[in-house]
């Protein structure tokens, strides 16, 4: 738990302008969006579920760093007072039976489907893009303004309960002399996936063709770049998916919560 | 979660000693025995209050970082394989209606009345005595051989769900010149405590008497010492007191758990 009471100074309107856009309509994934501000994974189940899933995620902290999580029946999270979490993030996903049944900019006609919604907010690696840019690392995502792609690998996540399923990885290609460096300053994240999970070698972890992303768009990898992997909040959903979870909401790959924590709070 | 295939070859002769000889009904608080293996604080509740202590540990992660649960009706850890939680703790306290009922030293009759216990194991501040010894800090109480002092402070946790209370700090007379050396060291293993919560001046958090401690025995403290202050895990069990929990069974403070993982794996 970071220490909200040390951030009444921080200046959010750059949260709260994105938050407002997503808000009124604007659908675009949030990398690059108000930086040096905290991005947030989401998934919301009902409290029959709460248990099972965070389980999951204190099992899987490097795929599910948890946040934040919301009491039964609220929609408000401590970590961006005044947001809405049923309209602020750009685009939404509901599932019904383990299957994408719907993706909606605006959640609240699901939400209001369950009394009880439990909503959790975890990591998002997008977190640590600001300073690996900052220290002259190019994001090819950000550069080509395209979403960050997203695979569904072999690696078995630890079950909990009723809740079983792989690990979800981001790729980002790096010059193979800045790949130190990039696992150095992600690895000073650890709540928001650290340090990467796997560095080249794809085939080894189950991603066949890195053209060919379960999640995202795929990027340019330049010569000289190696694809590096991280643990990735689309992890729950890949849970849902092979659980076959009844009900949940989610955000869509690529388009999260922006928080109004700075990134500097989640600074080991 | 730490990398359990990566501990295959450590020697836990010294662990699984200390556990078989609980199991056979020595009773001594552990801090010094085993030195190098994490020990931990232990609370199990039935099935449906898990979901609030898991959250209630989320949101108060200085004081109850999660090392380990274990599935509903399991009494066994992936933290020490071939362990019976049940009975390889040295004494146990078993709660009911928020009052402590018994201490024991064999905790399987109580374990008997409830189908769905899960077990929760929560960091200990022991854990990083030993890198603080090695690093020329004299921890009084295992010098004296007594058990670590802890006070129930005025500083609320923030609830979940049923659960709220205030958090519980271990103490170490630590000298002022090595105060900083004792924060840094212990910031190093936020899996269990981490740095400090408070530095001096225990009536700002509600210590009346440094010679009566709520929980374990007072100890000496030298002229030029400072008392330091760090998150306890026995801040569950002052929660299931404010709570009035129907049923728990949990470690007596300062009789820990001891696991066969090295305090090294829990090294941010």
């Amino acid at each position: 738990m970071i220490a909200l009471d040390h951030l009444r100074h921080v200046n959010v309107e750059a949260a709260r302008t994105a938050r407002a856009r997503y808000r009124a309509g604007t659908v675009e994934p949030t990398s690059g969006i108000a930086p040096g501000f905290t991005q947030a994974n989401m998934i919301v189940l009902p409290r029959d579920w709460a248990f099972d899933f965070l389980l999951y995620a204190q099992r899987n902290p490097r795929a599910c760093p948890v946040l934040d999580v919301s009491d039964p029946g609220s929609h408000t999270t401590l970590l961006a007072p005044g947001a809405d979490l049923r309209k602020d993030l750009p685009l939404y996903r509901v599932w019904r039976d383990g299957k994408l049944a719907e993706e909606t900019t605006d959640a609240t006609a699901a939400w209001g489907e369950h009394p009880d919604l439990v909503s959790f907010l975890i990591g998002c690696s997008f977190t640590f893009e600001t300073p690996m840019v900052e220290a002259g690392i190019e994001i090819r995502h950000i550069t080509d303004r395209s979403n960050v792609p997203m695979y569904l690998t072999n690696k078995a996540c630890r079950p909990a309960g009723r809740l079983r399923g792989n690990m979800v990885v981001s790729m980002r290609p790096i010059p193979a002399s800045r790949v130190a460096d990039a696992a150095t300053i992600s690895g000073r994240f650890p709540a928001v996936h650290g340090a990467p999970v796997h560095v080249g070698a794809p085939e080894e972890i189950g991603i066949k063709d890195l053209a060919k992303p379960e999640f995202g768009d795929p990027v340019r990898i330049e010569p000289g770049e190696i694809p590096v992997f991280w643990a990735c909040g689309v992890t729950p959903q890949a849970a849902v998916m092979a659980s076959g979870v009844p009900f949940a909401i989610t955000h869509a790959p690529g388009h999260m919560f922006i928080t109004n924590i700075p990134d500097s709070a989640y600074h080991a």
